[in-house]
């Protein structure tokens, strides 16, 4: 099978949907990898690096749009339109709830689009999602921790504090994926960490998880208004694709 | 050399001076060990306990007193001032500030007598007080545990709560021996610790050994005054004989 | 839906089966909430707190058990057989294989009555019995503790010792929510702790969970001869209501 | 006694010599505190809390000059060496060395000067360094951290990475206060740490302290050419004031 | 039912099929058990620890084998295949893919035959192969640490090497039972430990159950021939019988 | 200064007094490093890797003791004390209550010559027998574990076990760099480790820095025979030059 994998257009759109090694783990099946030029750039990947893994590099997006299968990372733009056609297929994410234009651009073109988000090999299970969502949550304390300095326009707060001072106080809001990477990165860097959810038997699990220097706590209005005045930054859990 | 255990007068004193093993190694070491009938009941030893490990067995006070070496857990009692000889050696708890009439006693009659908590092999090291302030400080949270049960007239609260439901807050004032090993039983049954002392190296000392788990604070009434209102139960360290 | 909260009627039942918190939920989804005055006392929630969440306080019971849906904590006595009526949804733990006269009253006033300890969203999961199994597991460490003191006339035994004693052996029998609970709270507090259950599965889980610190083993005639006569104390699982 | 804290002039200088909970430590033991105004702003002290302490705030800094003894943070600028006077007792981080001019004004003027970084209790405890050092190492990761960032121009590492990627290399050349609190640090975000020192023993009481995590090795040419270039940062330990 | 026991013949085979602990609980339940003389010597069970547990020592195979069900280690050799016959079951290792001779002997025979690695409670859970890749994956670390030292003729590397060393390189390549016990192994003794898997999904469980302590790749050729060089051992996960 | 690195002469000595970047050390300070030839091959260091550090590579021992010091592992042997000489400063392990003969050649040909073994910086610190004791103590360990298995003609016993069976007891006596390494070890393959010491101020630093993983004993004839029956092996330390 023909793999092409174009350069993503969105600015600050820095990933690739296929990584070097990932090309010669399709090249070793007998599948050929067309990606486009600087596709890697962003992701700190050279077309050399590709080359070397046994891809095909094409100048222009034309060229890699004409393989059968399209690797992308976010959803078609509108310059992309014109490179539907019957027979393609199409592999990223999607989010057509968002968007009754490209639904109506890939039925009526005939597309065969799969989208990330909504590979479920079993009940609850979003494997090309979960990625996305540990980053979020491991990003999301880094984050909050550098807002959080006086040079920022922060208060000043280090989340760990040091001996003798108040730890910084981060509450997350949802122990999924997101969640449960957020409060393992502010565990790690010594703050003070509040979890809530909704599901009792989630909550259970990320004690376990976690032990007893994670304080868990069912998610009901009552709660959330004792905990929020005290956080010193709060991350809510969304998905992101 | 004769060395003799009574045993101890007081109500509720448990203790003996000499386990059996301990007179076994006294026994290797060439020493006769005399112990009063009875004086190892309290802690679980019996007479044949010692006896099997060398000691002989005594039916009175006077016999025990009779030693070279007489080794008790409390300070002399008035009944006891009547065994004070001159070349008698007296090692037990002493606490002489307390008592000037014990001071005069041992004076008058010319004992050798060192008090356990003046043994000091260096700066600042007190080996006989720190067993028992290892226990007061383990035992204090248990204790504080059980004051918190409904039962017991408590809160109803269980210090390390359940999943989704807030730990209890256990404030421990002074990082000494008394309050290390009660952070960390509290520490180990869940609890949301706050140990706060004057001394920025001992709580630099404590905040590498218990890691972020534990909250460490300048000890000063700014910071009392916050803690205290939300403490479940409050540990004081002092030094217990 | 109106739902009324009755005050639990028997001895030393400190339970309220809705928090204020809970009330507040209900609340919010449209309910009304009729809570019986002094419910909440035994579980420290005063009048006030159920009615500034939103709850409507009732004088007697009779006004509570008029609501649609009655949430209850023990299984109806006697003198609550008079409000049972068709129509009334009854939800509650309610043990009917312990009490035909339960059974009978409940089918010939038509109720429709739902027990906690059946609710089961998935094969094995009891999420209404499970924090009461939580809750059981951990404070049996805190009895067992206690119960070993000198004081309350037990051996005088400290379960994490100090260095250079002898820690106290726990032996856990069950390795379900109340056996687990168990464990980790005997570690905690720096036991010796033995866990057997017949289950190979999930002696595994709870060894990967617990780490070496914890041994478990085979639950056989054999091993269990073996590991109780070391025990200092046993904790035998069984699921409470 | 009467005891000064002015505002400190220099950009960026967030910090101030006393906060509120201190004055009340001085006010308590009978001193008088004269804070200039606004002097707390940077580290989010108001007036107000500082009078709610008991402190008298000041219009300006001769007022608060007038004080028998003057604590700062940084070594005075010449904006106030007209302030020098003889039986002045200063109190702040001096850095003598730095600066002849400085040295000469305070010998000329006879102030009795002592620097924080000369305090030492006992053979190389400097604990007036150690707090800012503590701070050093654990923002060092921070920052670290962020300019590994894509969009701070890094090269789109995650020091703690997600599973199946590899994770961040931090390199930290000497193992004092700021570089055992920089591992910590590292440590917690998930990192791959190793820290070198040339003392051997050091690196053994940090080998004890992290356990396996931490790859210490010992400072020389050879292991510097061989981990420096895998580095995704380096942290090198400066003492600062 | 008569359960028999045979003495295993493979030179090596140091197992045996049923414990005296094992015994007992069927002995419990109505059964007999018939154990061959010596057969639990290499595994340290005497005759006489089974005959107390309740079984009866029977001299041959023969008698052995009599019994209705046959409990052994290994897969029949052809000394054993005499005994076959319609109504014996046989519970061992099989693996009947390996040998169309012992299929056929146990065809003709009639024998009812169920290969202890076939048996599968629920999906991908074979809990008769569990306990031997448990045992498998910490052996392996045992036997690669050896085979390090000077003696056995390696480099001389102790793979928690000591401080101000580096420490060994282990790659695990498979994070089943065996993979991941043998990173719990290694990780114990200190080494540096990779592990790949090709399921993503299981490198997050194995991370988030070990921590940042260890290095889960997705396992690609790309990943492979980076790490391998490296690596001082590498335990590859296969399925032990 | 010259320095210079014999090859070691006894059988199964891999040691080499140098790292090859340990000569790079020297020779940035100015010194000249002449090693013998093949003098680290026991240890992995080619010349190669020797003279690219800045060594000079000799054929011959007379050459390398012709150096200002030379540095060596062991004591020197009958062998070596034709080139002991006046001015010769010799830096080893001396031994010399061990032998009258060697000191008299020490003496009688006025070589300065100090034993690693005495180099005490402060009270108690050995740093030049630390990292041997080290080395002994986790050795010790991965020898030991080998000793139980089956094939090396021991019970079969692995020490960690697999879960559902008891552990390997592994018993320590003393407390010291060997002992504590080795408890360290056997902990980390998850055996069950008592450690005994006469010391008790020792013990609670172990306690603390193992947690309550580690079963800490006083060192007497009483418990040493309550333990040692129970162990499947026994580690003793004693000082390993």
């Amino acid at each position: 099978m023909k793999i092409g994998v174009p350069k993503e257009i969105l600015n600050n759109e820095n990933r690739v949907a296929m990584t070097p090694p990932g090309v010669s783990m399709m090249v070793q099946k007998g599948h050929e990898v067309w990606v486009e030029k600087g596709a890697g750039i962003g992701s700190g990947f050279s077309d050399a690096f590709y080359e070397e893994m046994g891809a095909v590099i094409k100048e222009t997006p034309e060229e890699v749009w004409a393989a059968d299968l399209v690797l992308k990372i976010k959803e078609p733009t509108r310059d992309e339109y014109q490179f539907f056609r019957e027979g393609l297929i199409l592999f990223t994410y999607l989010h057509l709830a968002a968007s009754d234009e490209l639904t109506d651009q890939l039925l009526t073109n005939k597309v065969t689009a799969i989208g990330y988000e909504t590979v479920q090999p079993s009940e609850g299970v979003l494997p090309l999602l979960m990625p996305m969502s540990e980053v979020a949550g491991r990003m999301a304390v880094q984050l909050g921790a550098r807002y959080l300095e006086k040079q920022s326009g922060g208060k000043g707060i280090l989340l760990g504090a040091v001996p003798g001072v108040n730890k910084g106080n981060v509450v997350v809001i949802g122990g999924g994926v997101v969640g449960s990477n957020a409060a393992r990165m502010a565990l790690g860097l010594g703050a003070n960490v509040t979890l809530l959810d909704v599901n009792q038997q989630r909550l259970t699990e990320l004690s376990e998880r976690f032990g007893s220097e994670l304080q868990t706590l069912m998610s009901n209005s009552y709660n959330l208004e004792k905990v929020l005045p005290q956080a010193d930054f709060v991350i809510g859990e969304v998905l992101l694709p």
